[in-house]
């Protein structure tokens, strides 16, 4: 099976699942709104500020321009910030009200939009109405770019309401070192994604202030059982969050120094200013903003999140990390499953 | 609240909980069957080699005699070695047998009884009559004696069927870094706690074959899942493999290089033969016995469980590690849930 694909957003992350689409033989497009970046891919074959020294495949095509990209395709991949998700889907939809393909759209991006606090297939189906295109598919789980691009094993999970189109995608992305679970939970998919990231914040600012691994383990374990009981309150399954997109997820970003919400958060622990660990990092650290959509969904539903508020005390309203983390692992001991 | 207590077992989570017992105030009369390790524990107040270089309470006295350690308390928490359980059970049996005190018992090894797979409250509850005891109370979760010993904060579980006997036990133990969460599932906690040395094992594993972390994360997240089949079918709660008990070990165990069954792991991934992995680790590496009960319960109760069959392989089996793990992260990609 060759597909047409478009992936846009060329990041380490859309720049690296080109890639392997290209290998497993499909054309496909990677658009980007940086002319310098799409010039660099297609002379050079290279993406150096995002995944330094790898060399992408020849026969895999950079566009600037959407419509170009979009030509044909079966399949839309995107995998662009969570901040422009909204704005990047609606010039699709200008594109596909033109050209009546119908594609399948997967995106495989990680967090939760700012003030409506909606997950981002809702944002998807919001933009580009259903007459346009396929189901929905969303890709998640523990992976980092650079392992997928060194042809390390990664397992994730492909999620739709739609079971033919989940199993359309696993197809598109399997290959000998990238392996794709079905899930039928978009909800809790979504939602472990972009909460696990406050939990990989706490386990940072825990190793920044100089607990040991017991205290980390602690904390994951008691998050986990946080960010499940908000997204079982939204309508997650339970058990997806024990799935790969959730501890899965979980366990790659909080035990790993790559992750840059882990390194934030091991910033603040170590004493940095907020405004100055923002500033060095230079790229998003969605934990931030997906820590305060996780406050306002957890009041407005009425479910206790220590972990989730001490994080967003301490990121919002100047709270002092070196007394709210102990008082937060020092709370009263109680059932465990409550 | 101060009590007798005696702790049975003085390897370095034994005299570590001892430690932390005398420090909470309680009257606590630590046994070792080992005459010059209770001379050092009583002259020195060191166990060296257990816990180098920590100096243990002056108040907390060591016993080669069980009945004198015995006397009079109202709890006796055992922390001797699976394949030792019974036999000190029994021992214990016949002192209760004469002094009709009628103590809690706790415990805090963890391991399945080798042959039999029994649960160790199942031994202890066959090997002490209930009319010369209370309640059985499990303690498990993620704990580095070594942490605990320089306070560290670790929070673990106190699993029983019956809810006081665990509420008493969380007050026995509980202080300002020694957080307690009560469970009922005592079945969950103790199979959690005996089954996630395999996935150690697998961990370690792969490190040594020199898969990277997102390889790591999905062995770690399909292992769970295949336990808390195997727990389920045997009788516990799918939510306890969620907790401190499950998730939680797993993490601290599978992801510490201080965790023998990982380095154990690791050295058979790095090419060395099982038993100089064995003769070199001086210690019991509890996940190869467990390995062997879980494929065997598996095969009973009829359950897929593809890492401990892979493992048990290598271990019992004699099949090339470098050829199965490969074979078993590159299975068919199916649903996540089944």
């Amino acid at each position: 099976m060759t597909e047409k694909i478009a992936v846009l957003g060329a990041g380490s992350w859309g720049s690296v699942l080109a890639n392997l689409l290209d290998e497993n033989g499909h054309n496909v497009r990677l658009w980007s709104n940086n002319p310098a970046q799409v010039a660099e891919l297609n002379d050079q074959h290279t993406n150096q500020h995002y995944v330094p020294d790898f060399h992408y495949s020849e026969s895999l095509t950079a566009y600037t321009d959407l419509a170009a990209a979009l030509d044909g395709v079966a399949a839309i991949l995107f995998v662009v910030p969570t901040k422009a998700i909204r704005s990047v889907a609606q010039q699709v939809a200008a594109v596909l009200a033109e050209t009546k393909k119908q594609p399948i759209i997967i995106h495989a991006s990680k967090g939760l939009e700012v003030k409506t606090h909606k997950r981002l297939s809702q944002v998807l189906s919001e933009e580009i109405p259903a007459d346009l295109r396929k189901a929905i598919v969303v890709l998640s789980g523990p992976s980092h770019a650079e392992e997928v691009a060194k042809r390390d094993i990664t397992l994730i999970t492909a999620a739709s309401a739609d079971q033919q189109a989940a199993q359309f995608v696993q197809q598109l992305f399997m290959n000998d070192y990238f392996r794709i679970y079905t899930n039928n939970d978009v909800i809790g998919v979504e939602l472990g994604a972009a909460l696990k990231n406050i939990i990989a914040l706490g386990a940072g600012a825990l190793h920044g202030l100089g607990y040991g691994d017991d205290a980390k383990a602690a904390l994951m374990t008691r998050g986990l059982a946080e960010i499940s009981r908000l997204g079982v309150a939204l309508g997650a399954e339970p058990l997806t969050f024990i799935g790969l997109s959730g501890v899965g997820d979980l366990i790659v970003t909080a035990t790993s120094v790559h992750s840059r919400n882990w390194r934030a958060g091991n910033e603040l622990g170590s004493g940095q200013n907020l405004q100055t660990v923002i500033d060095t990092m230079g790229m998003v650290i969605e934990g931030i903003p997906s820590t305060q959509a996780a406050y306002e969904l957890a009041q407005q539903q009425n479910i206790e999140m220590p972990i989730t508020e001490a994080i967003y005390d301490v990121l919002y309203k100047g709270a002092d990390i070196k007394q709210v983390i102990p008082q937060l692992m020092r709370r009263e001991g109680k059932p465990e499953l409550q």
